[in-house]
């Protein structure tokens, strides 16, 4: 439980006007190696096998890949394929395909001669205003945590990974955290995320990075430690907010909600305003991904073959989440009308 | 979702009148290595590394232990080492000292010419009852289950393993899925129960030998497919029970209880009435043993030294149990006294 040293890495996301230079997040944290992107189909590829990943900073890399694809390509059909490319790498982020919609229409807007600069201007407002958007988000998530947490040093869990290598800036839930850090002692409880554990991977990298006291878990001492005392708040990011306020997040979220609201302590969802989809009335209607068995098998040491459930996201119910929180503000609690403030 | 193959393996424990065959717990599922125990000492320390485990297993293999140690030195100093060696082989298993005395007490009692076969004949009636326990568990936890699921096929869930390589017969938990896998169609869902993966390499290994259609789970999975409608049951082994009808056992089961009463399913608890301590009022007074960090370190990717958290058990409180089995009954509702009722 010491304090770990803060510890300097590359960045997980740089645009140095011409390329795109992203970690592979799927090398960390025993390999520090950052990727090149030049286009829309490395790009693509990269967020399909999660190289790059987190709902936000995914859409900043589509965004990017498709004006890479444009610049070199400056035709309306290669930004249409594209887009379309970018678009259906992963299915159940908001931001991606919002991202991609924005660069696109912004590219079809300036006409056939400023398709380039017009993506490319579009994709470095898309970044810019990520980071803007994380560090207000990451104000008013520390600032409601603020308001009913008593004074003293506070243990908070978080789940997967939501911060500067989910988005611009120290992130979403992580981002949170991290702002809290700043204003008074936190000690963090991570959840490793099986199968990919994101948790284990790049969480205790980045609160390493910080140099924020973390201890790791695995996800099913989650509710037993919750229910026990142990933890004063649970913050996580987002990946799809639905009109009503369900909240769907990385697999393993909803339990953490239900144990959070069984001990009566707040559990806060934070991401940007794009990723709340006010055309959707519930969370019922959010796609799910369903990734492959290998994932799990990888990890499990049981017996080959053996058939995987493997859902990727959850769907956390608006009654569970004590607060919704996005670069416009905090809504709580969590009705129809809070959400649309904030949307 | 295939069914899967019925596939003859040996069997967890065997008793050839001379010797005992265990199956080694720790290699399983890649290697199917049967152990031949002879003595009080081979038997206490395959106990002790985990080579046989749960805890009414653990209470037959060391009354066999004990009885192979007076049948080869028949005589009272034998007899007491052999106990003493057998009861300290785990600390927490409730099963194994009770198994211990009641052999020692038979043979004591049958005077020092009959020692080894009045020991034998207790270590005998020791498993014959524990497996006429199973089997009378299974039928009331099926009884329960049958009397508000619908007819057809239903998917359960399961946590951990408490099967045939945790008590005789076909366990408890999964001894009440197989009894119910008997009447219909049965998908079970397994969670692989991280760190140790107890879910993964036994429960996975026992449900292909049953012939009984299964799919793995990471365990942060659980709760949002238990939301989803996949699951129409949860059933689980316990390792202990409060006079309350609180329930400790596998870290992760409160979760599970947790996200089965939200959707409105039962959630049933079976284990042998022996696992009632009648004289603890509630779960609060159940020590949590937690377990060193290298254990989740091994599986976990992350960054060397990183602190952990490891509690090896949870509590769920009575009021999320909608089921509390035994060999004597089905507690349901479950208050303090239907939880006296079936102790």
């Amino acid at each position: 439980m010491a304090v770990s040293p803060r510890v300097e890495t590359p960045p997980p996301l740089h645009w140095d006007g011409a390329a795109l230079h992203v970690l592979d997040q799927t090398r960390l944290p025993a390999e520090e190696e950052v990727l090149t992107l030049t286009g829309a189909a490395d790009t693509a590829a990269a967020i399909r096998r999660l190289a790059v990943r987190g709902a936000p900073l995914i859409g900043v890399a589509a965004a990017y890949g498709l004006a890479m694809e444009v610049a070199r390509t400056p035709t309306a059909e290669a930004l249409e394929r594209g887009a379309a490319l970018l678009a259906g790498a992963r299915p159940t982020a908001r931001n991606l395909g919002w991202a991609v919609e924005r660069v696109l229409a912004a590219a079809l807007a300036a006409g056939p001669d400023a398709l380039a600069p017009a993506a490319v201007a579009a994709a470095e407002a898309i970044e810019r205003e990520d980071v803007a958007a994380s560090a207000a988000l990451a104000r008013h998530g520390a600032d409601a945590l603020e308001s009913v947490l008593e004074p003293g040093p506070v243990t908070v869990m978080t789940h997967c990974n939501s911060g500067a290598l989910a988005a611009s800036g120290r992130g979403t839930g992580l981002g949170v955290i991290a702002e809290l850090a700043d204003r008074r002692p936190v000690h963090v409880l991570a959840c490793e995320a099986r199968p990919l554990l994101q948790g284990a991977r790049l969480t205790v990298w980045e609160l390493r990075r910080l140099g924020i006291e973390h201890s790791l878990l695995v996800d099913a001492a989650a509710a037993g430690l919750i229910r026990s005392g142990a933890v004063q708040a649970v913050v996580t990011g987002l990946d799809r907010v639905a009109a009503n306020g369900d909240v769907a997040n990385k697999v393993g979220t909803y339990g953490l909600a239900l144990a959070a609201a069984a001990a009566g302590i707040p559990f806060v969802a934070a991401g940007p305003s794009s990723s709340i989809d006010l055309r959707l009335p519930s969370g019922d209607g959010i796609e799910i991904e369903e990734r492959e068995a290998a994932e799990v098998l990888a990890g499990a040491s049981t017996v080959a073959g053996t058939a995987c459930r493997n859902p990727a996201f959850d769907v956390t119910p608006a009654e569970l989440v004590w607060a919704l929180v996005t670069e416009r503000g905090a809504a709580r609690p969590v009705t129809a009308d809070a959400v649309a403030r904030v949307a």
